[in-house]
């Protein structure tokens, strides 16, 4: 059993903001954006990547339209500073991208992270030291002042280099590294102090990035620190404030997108939420989820299988199947009520004159992602009737009138139960050739060949050979119609006793090749239900065939 | 490119509750839990979980503490009655354990679901219908009044039902559907008239579960809904209020705390957060949350991987590597100065003298849920000093001075460079081994045996035998120190010229069989550094040990 954690653990104390603004803001435009996909996502996998996936993880960055991308730690090694250098200088960073690398606030650190930016447009030099109690006295042993003095020192060698290197156009960014578990007051001390040295203006500002680096509390704690910092930092105007979550406590999108409505300016994170731990808020969950408000986040996540696809290849670590908008299982139903739910949202949205997104149960069109909707419903034994009439008309075209459902049904949750795993389309489909007999061999009654004629008095003849059990037989019937006749042909030749209650037949496809399929609701002397269906190019064939497919049926029941 | 949203999606509506009271306060106690992973989450997995998985997956909620169990929906097929039914009667339900089904608002439906708990000691029914516009207009084609009368309807059979089997303690929640998606206050007007058929009293309260069916807007605008229907809810006092969250926007979580804050008693939701699509809120993040706040949620995850076992086994999904608490990588730290703070962290702890938890990165003691230390570092090539020196410590009990860090560092870099993936431990010892020539073959010098003595003067006299390249050569030398006189045998015998700057020796492990590890920091007459470590179980032997390493180490390079 845990333990009483009250001695151990101690709840995060609040911020006193009793005149928070934040609750009742909205997010109505996308922050900047900055991936740090190359960064903390890469120093927190188990195999960092090689040039190549960094490589290709850049190029994705570009094409989603990131303009802000974190490309390492220089002072790291050779290595590290090799892939930077290189990317640098190969041409491959559009004119409108801005890289930024980090650095530890020590002299020769900073100096080699300058070096490795070396011929950049532009560039994002960011300083950190961390500033929480723990990491001062555990950690580096220095006094609150003594660290206000690493960052203002460090900030003195970014101004200095900067002036010494005007080929880039310079811009910096300091973290106070552990500020959600910092005191707020000493956090926004210290960016002042790093302020008075760069001399931020409006025009050049400071990016003053504010993490989570444990996430500690629960979110609106975060956005009370945010909106403290901005209302409390002098100078406000001259610093961009960004946000930097993590996801100890499972709610780094929920606290970044409070930190933003509290007035932050921009969001650090990674695609599918890698990085240290519990990893970054999620890039793409946050984009979307703006998109979904009828903000464009001003990203591009229209082929999410395709950066699903590089992010796990370079990350070697699984978007995971209930990730949102991204999971293999989030746009999928096997429950029936959410199945027919759905159907009923598509089929609502063929009426509607605008393009307004209101289908039960799915939050986004997965069409925007590049999904497509054959995916979202999946049968298991679990499923109802919504399920397999939805994945009968995707797959086959069939449109199962209601009562025909209803009966099928039993058959596909038997399917479901013997076979013990979710049925794709090609096992409901056979499930339903075998239910009624529809182009299967080996049944009673078969269609070899048919003519059809009109008497004088009106009725029809239908005059055909059937194959009875492989036999073929020349039968006929008369009726008032087609169906009706071929009904008279079973009861006189085969004493087959139907009756129709109804019917139903639509074209399969569209155009000249169409095929299609006929419906037929009977009910025999005991009076059994017993459907029919048949399909064929020719819209009689298929009610004939249709007739012969109940036939079938009322025998075998 | 993503094209313009504002045409097909809209931002959700805000409450208007300008004096909401929720972000002011914390959670100081933990909900009644319900788990619906038999549920909910079971009707969202591509296998569903056949009579063994369900039972398995049951006693493992029992043990973890989970009073409330949503145990399936009767209704939906014989083989869920059937389950149902088996576990009510089969006497594995405790005391103090309630089981809950959930029912569609239709009167064979409910009753069918009142036959599943029968010899049930007490029992909860769960009744609900969406009320939301989308789900109005597009599924079901009804007005408002008739939605309510829907769930009255229900309500009525549920009394009914309830007043005729009396040998088992009914209770009753009713969940208006996508209530999070609906208009406010008619939610509270269907909830009003339900609770007008059932007389809840303060005694005998109705549960009220108010869910995200699908998760729509930021997570503030669902607690400031929960803190609205609270206040507004007529006779409050008769209802529990319970939470049931999605994930969609990857805020389920939040959504929860922010809920609970906004005053619900009760939370719904799954381990590591099963459900349709995204999964439900997750009943281990959420109770671990309150956990490292200093509240005991009720819940036991002292042994988190068992729990992971069984879940992953069940649902036939896996718990993400970094899924908060639980994942592979969430105590992981590859990071050199990560794993620096975490060793100075552990290492602050031996001299506390309260339990409080403050390990930089790590916001849970993993002891608390059955991890141990060893995995918190991991190597790899972004890896600094703290990683190894961590693993060295813990594997092999070497505590390398800073320095020998700083020397044996550039060796690690290269093996995992080389090797292209994370180091283990065996890794790790193997390169010290090389590196530093511990009880490794083939170097060049190598103790066979020794003796040694002291002259008159104070001297002492290092006689020995030692092979060099596999050639045995006895030899002697004469110091003020036992290693000063092996360093003049060295000289003397070999022509190796070494210069003592540093000196430590530790033991290894404890009691009489402990064995020693030394360390020398020595200089060679062109002024490099030269490490030796020697491990033995005499300290003397050690020292001798340590100073035939350097000379190897000397030569080596």
């Amino acid at each position: 059993m845990l333990r009483d954690p009250s001695a151990k653990y101690q709840a995060f104390p609040q911020i006193d903001l009793p005149d928070r603004q934040w609750p009742s803001r909205t997010i109505t435009a996308p922050p900047r954006w900055l991936s740090t996909d190359l960064r903390d996502g890469n120093q927190s996998i188990i195999d960092p990547m090689d040039g190549v996936k960094k490589n290709r993880f850049f190029d994705l960055l570009v094409e989603v339209g990131v303009k802000e991308i974190e490309i390492g730690f220089p002072s790291a090694g050779a290595t590290e500073f090799d892939f930077i250098n290189g990317l640098v200088r190969s041409g491959r960073i559009p004119e409108d991208v801005t890289v930024q690398v980090l650095t530890q606030s020590r002299e020769e650190l900073i100096r080699t992270s300058f070096e490795s930016l070396d011929g950049a447009h532009s560039a994002i030099v960011h300083l950190y030291n961390a500033v929480s109690p723990a990491w001062r006295e555990i950690v580096f042993g220095m006094t609150p002042q003594q660290v206000i003095q690493v960052a203002v020192d460090g900030a003195k060698v970014l101004r200095d280099e900067a002036g010494k290197r005007p080929a880039t156009d310079w811009h910096f960014q300091y973290s106070p590294e552990t500020f959600s578990t910092a005191e707020i007051d000493f956090s926004i001390e210290v960016c002042a102090a790093v302020m008075e040295v760069l001399q931020p203006t409006p025009d050049k500002p400071i990016i003053l990035n504010l993490p989570a680096t444990v996430e500690a509390a629960t979110p609106n704690i975060y956005a009370d620190q945010i909106e403290y910092f901005c209302r409390h930092l002098p100078n406000r105007e001259s610093a961009v404030i960004s946000l930097h979550t993590h996801n100890d406590r499972g709610t780094g999108v929920a606290a970044a997108e409070l930190g933003l409505m509290a007035g932050a300016d921009r969001v650090e994170g990674c695609l599918f939420g890698n990085g240290e731990r519990t990893g970054n808020c999620c890039l793409v969950t946050m984009a979307l989820n703006m998109y979904t408000q009828g903000v464009h986040p001003g990203l591009d996540f229209s082929d999410i299988d395709r950066v699903i696809e590089t992010v796990e290849y370079c990350n070697q670590l699984p978007v995971h199947q209930r990730h949102p908008y991204g999971g293999e299982l989030v746009y999928t139903a096997f429950s029936g009520s959410h199945q027919d739910a759905i159907k009923k949202g598509f089929g609502a949205r063929e009426g509607q004159n605008d393009e307004r997104w209101r289908v039960p149960y799915l939050p986004i069109d997965p069409a925007d992602i590049g999904r497509n909707y054959e995916a979202v419903i999946r049968v298991n034994s679990q499923s109802g009737k919504g399920g397999f009439a939805w994945v009968l008309e995707q797959d086959q075209g069939l449109k199962l009138p209601k009562k025909m459902q209803a009966d099928f049904s039993p058959y596909v949750q038997d399917m479901a139960d013997k076979l013990g795993r979710e049925l794709n389309a090609e096992d409901i489909w056979q499930t339903f050739r075998t239910a009624y007999h529809v182009q299967t061999p080996n049944k009673r009654f078969q269609l070899v060949s048919y003519e059809e004629s009109r008497a004088a008095d009106g009725t029809r003849l239908f005059a055909g050979t059937i194959a009875v059990e492989g036999k073929e037989q020349s039968v006929s019937g008369r009726g008032n119609g087609l169906i009706s006749s071929v009904m008279a042909t079973l009861r006189e030749a085969f004493g087959v006793e139907l009756e129709v209650v109804d019917y139903t037949e639509h074209a399969l496809g569209t155009g000249t090749d169409a095929n299609a399929a006929a419906y037929l609701d009977c009910r025999t002397p005991d009076g059994r239900t017993v459907w029919g269906c048949g399909i064929d190019e020719d819209v009689a064939t298929a009610s004939v065939r249709a007739v012969l497919s109940a036939a079938n049926g009322a025998l075998h029941t």
